[in-house]
């Protein structure tokens, strides 16, 4: 492995774990609000630095995921980062095609806040509904593992 | 489980993996810069919900851990988000005291950036010098599996 201050690292020196996979922090390039966490593997990362555009694996379904394939809210890369400390995780600045990255509907999955009352009370903007973009069973629960769908 | 309309959502609510941890997504309240991503247990997330200082579960030492503990950069909590889809993942908006949330002297961990040739380069600004606050080893690689130090 490289050092760390001699040699350039390159996606060979990321760390997946143990199933192949790492996790990857989608954030708005422009408000950089956090609008998911889905999980790559090696390919679903060599198809994301080829075509611009983020593509998953899917822990639950144990498949590769394009993001947008389905409801059209496709991310563009612009631009993608790793730990200096562990190169475990990665976060990807995309630009949010359809202003709603949650198949819930919301602009970011991360529409529950904790409140001072130890509940958590929904606080995210509603961008699309559900059922109209993935049929009507898209309301329940994913279940997928993950945080968003195609 | 309370339905995802009626019944409020808590931290029983929240989805933990095999070995008992939740991904946290540490964000600065202000930049909405992502500092750094570490695992919480359910102790680490009610001492940090109780403190309002983010505490965390090193997955390689196998040991609770108090962020800022040796080096004084605590974490004062400003809001924890969840994701609505699964529940599995955190994001935690806070005050970095000192100015860095990595323990390799850089303000965030994602301090490496993908360039066009493949490689990564070092983007980061580095606030301390890490030998000065953890001492001669601290330069090395972590191997800690998680973001920072304590």
């Amino acid at each position: 492995m490289p050092t760390e201050t001699n040699e350039p690292l390159s996606i060979d020196d990321l760390k997946f774990d143990d199933s192949g996979l790492i996790p990857a922090v989608i954030q708005d390039h422009e408000t950089l609000e956090v609008l998911m966490v889905a999980y790559m593997s090696r390919e679903s990362l060599e198809k994301t630095i080829a075509t611009g555009l983020t593509h998953f694996w899917s822990r639950s379904r144990q498949q590769f995921w394009k993001k947008g394939g389905t409801s059209g809210n496709l991310q563009r890369v612009k631009s993608i980062y790793t730990d200096i400390c562990d190169r475990d995780t990665l976060v990807v600045r995309v630009e949010q095609v359809g202003g709603a990255a949650c198949h819930e509907g919301y602009r970011s999955c991360f529409s529950l806040q904790l409140q001072d009352d130890a509940t958590f009370a929904v606080v995210g903007e509603k961008v699309f509904d559900p059922e109209t973009v993935y049929g009507s069973d898209a309301g329940a629960g994913s279940g997928q593992g993950n945080a968003s769908r195609p």
